[in-house]
């Protein structure tokens, strides 16, 4: 067939010609700000280990000590993975668009698996203590973010990675998925400082007025909380820092679908 | 001078270009999104009072109810006003950039002293008490956002209401200060969330797993706070939602400077 091979002399120029244009440089200061997300980030998770361990007994699946289980599962999968979900195609400007792609929706599922682990832990401990559920607004924005996050994965699955959807049905819900990932993920830091307020009232009550040692590492990790937050959005935000769109990239992508379909459909 | 004539006849007839050029179409859902906003916004307002006039006695400034001017100044100062000064540019496309300016920069200086007369009530009330200030998270992040706010009214104000900043210095400044606009705004947020919470653990106690009514007030409060910040976001972010960018104004401004420095300096 001289259209089909045609089509995929076509696809393999432009798949070279995308391989020196994709090479585009990596804006000077952005490594910077990564690497600065990547401390804060880091720092969030070992300080929240550290609070864990050193005010509230440590971490255990069974007794007292699941609660902690909750803070810590949270903060890796909801703030720390979730955040760094959203910087994959500011990091990997140059990789193929669709390992970018692949790359960032494991990361947002280990996510979802690991703040589904802390879910489970803080039900379980409420039901040993006989404690009630969803009374109060951290319960209430938590379970919220939670749903909506996987919804958000659902959707973004099923427009991105899944092979079905069309090149401008991708286009048209690309800036709506872009917002409402940024937008969950600030609900997600916001839960977690209302969860960390909510943890410490309980314990210290009116001792945290006399700038308990407790008091004051929850405060100086709610700050954290909220740096990383601002640090991962302005690097998601920059216009200077977006992914360059990639013309051949769109073209040969398309090319592709048309060779595989018409080609054969076991190599989607 | 005949140049300064000739440039002024420019200026005239790049004015009546941009009257005319400057009519921009509204996109058909802003005006619907700007109306939900503003329904939330009077909503967390009206809650806020209703909350402090239900559950916590009312409001005044001398006594134990002066604390309750704290909450409701900060919600109006910093929540309301400042969501609605962000949306000055998505709500008056058409008027003349700086008459929206200069409603951009008032309505932030009316929050920011509604925003001052909330934090001398709450310092003024633990002075009378005799409690302690700053120990908490929602403390540090309070005077952190004031700070904040302030200084990014200063420097706002410095590079595009006084004359002197150079249009590619304004430029260059403008994502940066959307950015740290909306990160001051959405910081707000969360520390008026890390204060509800506060007021309602301080008095509710155990009592708020009981669902208490105050304690589900408050809990729907602060989803509505949240919803209010989400949608004025949605609306800020919105690229075919942005002011239009108008070559003939900025060619104007820039003329007009021009004019008014060679002409007559008092005019500026």
């Amino acid at each position: 067939m001289p259209g089909a091979l045609s089509g995929r002399l076509l696809a393999l120029q432009l798949f070279s010609m995308e391989s020196r244009a994709g090479v585009a440089a990596t804006p000077g200061a952005l490594p910077y700000y990564v690497a600065l997300s990547q401390l804060l980030g880091l720092t969030v998770v070992a300080m929240t280990g550290a609070w864990l361990g050193l005010y509230r007994g440590g971490i255990a699946w069974e007794g007292a000590l699941q609660f902690n289980v909750h803070p810590l599962c949270m903060v890796i999968g909801l703030i720390f993975l979730q955040g760094d979900a959203l910087l994959v195609y500011r990091v990997f400007r140059n990789e193929a668009k669709r390992t970018t792609k692949v790359l960032h929706g494991l990361l947002h599922v280990l996510a979802l698996i690991i703040a589904l682990v802390g879910l489970v832990a803080v039900f379980d401990y409420h039901r040993q203590k006989g404690y009630a559920d969803l009374y109060s607004l951290h319960s209430w924005c938590g379970i919220l973010v939670f749903v909506l996050y996987f919804m958000q994965w659902l959707v973004g699955f099923s427009f991105f990675l899944f092979p079905g959807a069309s090149f401008s049905l991708r286009s048209r819900y690309r800036p709506q998925h872009v917002f409402f990932g940024a937008t969950i993920f600030v609900l997600s830091l916001g839960t977690a400082l209302l969860g960390l307020k909510e943890a410490l009232l309980f314990k210290l009550g009116a001792k945290y007025s006399t700038f308990e040692a407790e008091g004051v590492l929850a405060n100086v990790l709610g700050l954290l909380l909220a740096s990383f937050g601002v640090t991962v959005l302005y690097i998601l935000t920059r216009a200077d820092w977006k992914r360059p769109p990639q013309a051949e990239e769109q073209a040969l992508s398309m090319d592709f679908k048309t060779l595989t379909e018409g080609d054969s459909p076991s190599s989607q």
